[in-house]
């Protein structure tokens, strides 16, 4: 099990420790997770789209991608935090919505360009 | 308690149970991942940079950024799932290297502008 | 021709003109980017790769492209130009370093996951 | 004098020398362009927002921004060109709708909270 409210807490402990809470604004806290989400990019930019899930079971890919996904869920438990949003529940949230939004049997075989799937 | 492996096979039942596994690739899902943070930027980006934390107490502006942020960790979460990637895995390593990397007592109150932190 | 120092002055003098600059600091203008880049994934996210070309060629995707394109370019401009810095001839500059640093005949039929293209 | 559509034809040359087209799909184009994007945030990230302008007229500063700067509008302008839409065009028509929606004398001295700016 990965406790997201532990993960959140070590974060904010590494962060207090160094006194880098003063870097940690909101705004400056999405530039750096933008900053995470482009290395992710750039991983995957030129790989044929059918080859990619193979090619990330071997390295050094894959410990690559996993340091960016990390980053990426790092970043974004720091940024609910100062922002004092709940993100475990924010999450459960968004879950039940879209659950109820998209009732399986109706959604089933249809086109996702009519609508934006999870939103 | 936030369990990440939970979140991420219910995120992996929606999927099934709608039959959009077929959209689900990597490309795609980075794409979707940045739709999402793209919308997580507009909320924040002509906010004064002081005043956001103060800002994002108040409705509706902080349902908002709860959405928002619970949809970039629902697409990181189908992400590294398809990827075949152990998320909170990944995330601890990568705390552990943080850790090490910076020593709290050596990068205290040195300008962040010389490495990058976290990273 | 399109006049791409022309475009920049135009969208300078939108922004005074209203008494936007106030707004117009380098770290919001990254942000007001990164949205219209998200709104440009959002586009292409579940469609096909290999059909995305063609279906471009139809409205009202089209036009949607055109103007998410537009929004990225003149946001970039508006950038550039707080930050003082002559776009046209950065990017003049990054052409002929590129062009010098791969030459054709060398990383032809190069799988361009070994470098970089282009950076 | 900047003529995009010259510069766009340079940004063509350069990938059929090279044999790159099969590389540049639009969805992949997106992530290179993430990439860049990426890549210009971690430059300004742990900066403060009222020095940033200063910061960055000064070297390395100032020649990595225009380095990132310029990766992103050429990637942009590869990307207009494989999806067939005038760059150029696109802009022109975007901010002529820009003015006319956002007239001068009513939105001056207006939040800008309760509206997208230019969008």
């Amino acid at each position: 099990v990965t406790d997201l409210e532990e993960l959140r807490d070590r974060m904010q402990r590494f962060t207090t420790e160094r006194d880098w809470e003063r870097f940690h604004d909101p705004k400056s806290l999405v530039l750096a997770l933008v900053g995470e989400v482009g290395e992710l990019s750039e991983l995957l930019q030129w790989l044929p789209a059918d080859q990619v899930v193979d090619l990330a079971n071997s390295e050094p890919l894959r410990s690559r991608l996993g340091e960016e996904l990390a980053d990426v869920l790092l970043y974004l438990l720091r940024l609910a935090d100062v922002l004092n949003i709940h993100l475990g529940d924010a999450a459960r949230q968004k879950m039940l919505r879209s659950e109820e939004r998209f009732p399986a049997d109706q959604v089933r075989s249809v086109a996702p360009l009519k609508f934006e799937p999870y939103t």
